[in-house]
């Protein structure tokens, strides 16, 4: 539809006489006064259609040459405008398509899954005091040794006696090693096996895998740093100053019931004899978060039931029949609802959970991300986006690999082949078909850091915005819709529709080998 | 699909000891040296499990007792990216649906159409040109009495010959303007009737409509400005200065051929006897704006044809039965479109077209528009996204109300009673629906400028983000796609395929009334 812009109020233009200026300038921060004296200006004036308007050469702003590039704010607010209105539309749609989809009765689960997930539930922190149990003795041997040490004399420091007493300690080390080793693992199988065998339910064994692999990580840490510690602590005079936060609880007096339940419930993958603690619980907030995490919980599963769930059974055709324009037509639906789910997960886990019990645990330190949506390099990403699970693999894997003389890349790429197997456990496991798909995604990363990375070399903004640009596709388009497509479509194969209506496809039956 | 963060490469931490630091920065500004030197510390270090990763109190970015608030450029692109994939996605749809809807040769116009649109074309310009020979006879009228009243001696000064002066000047202006007034209505009066009763198609009815507008826009600005520049002429005792830029070419020299055709042409709707120039033409801009027209053109034909028009189409059964939510999921959709296709066109014309015709021109004053995508009230979206009728209507309506008494609100109304006027005239006459929203459109803009006012006054950005806000919403949802929808059905309720499909609907009736 075409316009005539017309009105009468605009900036006052440079020019020698103005008859015609407006009552209100062009911020619209008028005053009455102003707006008084300009009207008095015109009513002075006796030629008022001889005005200059044209009175001196000015450019058009959005030309190559023109005085001052404008701000294009406006248009990130017609941007969020857009989307927020097509949304709508597509959910009008979706309305009138299936109505309302979202049912908590109609919820289907079995008596025998949440009977597991509850034994899972008790038994995984059981290995964790296990973990506790083998640290006591092993504290217990390590005071013997440092009294033998004591009365055989202070010192200690001839070659002999040290050897003897790396010896010692080693000795005792594997055994350590190896019991914190059965136990660890023990953890990760018993509950790998019940999640995969026993827990038909996806979201059940999702949760209980989610436990075990946290406290499997919990336990390393704990064996590994007290591992150090203990070293120190016999080794008094060749060891370096361990950090002064530890000075109020030195070792072994930190090996306690009380310090491992902190442990236990803060919100860190990494053990520390202390950690920077606030001075009170505020409730207030303990509260908020809760609620945040309640209400986008709820977003999420309205968001999954009613508009996540239809379009996964509608690719279902597609897939089995290798359709790639339509799958890349769901993929790209799909995006905008994995990406809005994954925002409010995100949210909701590492912002109000993770918040939430740092206040209850009074746990100071509560970087738990960065701003990663800003990322120009995806390795930044990965660094940035959780950082409990950083910190793990940066103090326990990373740093230990290069001290022993590992080169930095091959360290990181044992890193993210570490994280891979990790995430195929937590993905492929609760859905019951370990597809590869999400260590392959993990793999993918290393050439996409080795261009990201290369990009940042570039001079200017270009690299950067290419960087972040590079990171959200792979991110939104590849990494989340693609990957929740094929485990759907392989759960389906194996128990839902799929393989009943398409036995025969060539997907189908890919997927069920 | 949840994801474990795993790397290595990280900022460093502000702890004391750090053997874990990574080889790369966060910025990924790494260099050789420090990458060396940093695995160099590693491996110096012997206690690599044990230190403080949680040294000291951090804040959560997104909480609200943040250290700094982050950044969040990075949600820019990825908004961009969505619209891009969700668009991409709707024409993927579009495609498998309709296939290709672009048809060259499918166009349907009639002969009659081309050959009243040519004649309209030549005859419009004429009118102009009667304006001329209107001004060249009252010229010669002005040099006259000039002359006698130079002859009667040079003061004249007395108030008997001052009221016998102003009494030859009124009588002889109204002669002008009667003159003047018919000419221009003839024009107006023409080119509607010809457009209404006898070309069909929309699209010439609003070239010619357009064009003849312009040209009355044009013949009242000669009229107005050559008045007073003769009452200057007449009164050079009294008369204020006119502007420095006009003195090269004083009345009556401007009144010429040469000067008349340069005003035909220039690209601007205000008669001044001189304008801002430049040099000379640099043909290669003209050849770059040009192009970017015949693209633009291009890429708003396809937009309509293959998107805009089936998505019309499937409304039409929708707005005959009043089904005002399917209406409401159908102009969500439609807004993209049209805001798309607006875009488009505002850059085409606004910016493509009138710099090519102001560089052929040496037309030096390019500001034909402001940053109107930024603003935070209507008021000033009217007056900043097109400055040649802003010019017109402050300079030849606002101006001259304003200066003989009338109050500055209500010659704003006039303002906009006169600018729905003729909308109405380039939707309705070509669409053969005076249906009046044009106008009421228009109408609307009066209390929306009050309520955007009223925002700014808020303290903060709030109220200018929420003016914003407004602005877009008002522009896109209800300016852009409603209008669009209600003229294209009264077109189909007149001519296409309503009238026969939905003989009896309601809406129909109402349209055809």
């Amino acid at each position: 539809m075409a316009t005539l812009a017309t009105t009468t109020a605009i900036e006052s233009p440079s020019g020698r006489a103005n008859p015609s200026a407006a009552p209100n300038g062009k911020g619209t921060q008028k005053t009455q006064s102003t707006a008084n004296s300009s009207t008095k200006r015109i009513r002075d004036t006796k030629y008022r259609h001889v005005f200059a308007t044209h009175a001196e050469p000015k450019t058009s702003c959005l030309s190559h040459d023109a005085d001052h590039t404008p701000s294009f704010v406006g248009f990130r607010n017609l941007m969020i405008l857009v989307l927020i209105v097509s949304n709508l539309r597509l959910m009008i749609v979706n309305f009138r398509k299936y109505g309302v989809l979202i049912c908590i009765r109609c919820h289907d689960y079995r008596r025998q899954d949440v009977v597991y997930g509850l034994l899972l539930y008790l038994l995984v922190p059981c290995h964790l005091f296990v973990a506790y149990l083998i640290e006591l003795a092993a504290a217990w041997q390590a005071k013997n040794a440092l009294a033998r040490m004591k009365k055989a004399g202070e010192d200690t420091d001839t070659p002999m006696e040290m050897a003897a007493a790396r010896k010692s300690f080693n000795a005792t080390w594997h055994v350590v090693a190896l019991c914190h080793g059965v136990n660890a693992t023990l953890n990760l199988i018993i509950a790998t096996k019940v999640v995969y065998y026993d827990i038909h339910h996806p979201g059940i064994g999702t949760l209980c895998e989610f436990h075990a692999v946290i406290m499997w990580l919990k336990s390393c840490s704990y064996a590994f740093t007290n591992r150090d510690l203990r070293h120190a602590l016999l080794h008094p005079n060749h060891s370096e100053p361990l950090p002064e936060l530890y000075a109020t609880c030195p070792y072994p007096r930190n090996i306690n019931w009380r310090n491992l339940v902190y442990f236990w419930w803060a919100p860190t993958l990494v053990y520390q004899p202390m950690y920077p603690r606030t001075s009170h619980i505020h409730w207030g907030m303990v509260f908020k978060h809760m609620l945040e995490v309640a209400c986008l919980s709820i977003v999420i599963w309205i968001a999954s039931a009613q508009y996540a769930a239809p379009l996964l059974q509608n690719s279902l055709d597609k897939i089995s029949t290798l359709d790639l324009v339509s799958i890349a037509e769901r993929v790209m639906k799909l995006s905008t609802i994995s990406l809005f789910c994954w925002l409010c997960g995100f949210f909701a886990l590492f912002q109000s959970a993770l918040n939430a019990l740092a206040e209850v645990t009074r746990f100071a330190d509560r970087e738990f991300y960065g701003d990663w949506w800003n990322v120009h390099s995806i390795r930044t990403y990965w660094t940035t986006w959780n950082k409990p699970v950083t910190h793990f693999m940066r103090r326990h894997v990373y740093a230990p690999l290069v001290g022993r003389g590992c080169p930095p890349a091959l360290a990181q790429i044992i890193v993210f082949v570490l994280s891979g197997l990790l995430h195929e456990l937590l993905v492929g496991v609760p859905t019951h078909n370990i597809l590869g798909v999400a260590f392959a995604g993990m793999m993918l990363q290393i050439p996409l850091i080795a261009l990201t990375d290369a990009l940042q070399t570039m001079k200017g903004i270009r690299g950067k915005v290419a960087g972040n640009i590079i990171f959200w596709v792979s991110f939104c388009l590849v990494g989340q819709p693609l990957a929740a497509l094929l485990y759907f479509f392989a759960w389906q194969a194996k128990y839902g529709s799929v393989s009943r209506r398409f036995d025969a496809s060539p997907a189908a039956q890919f997927f069920r080998r």
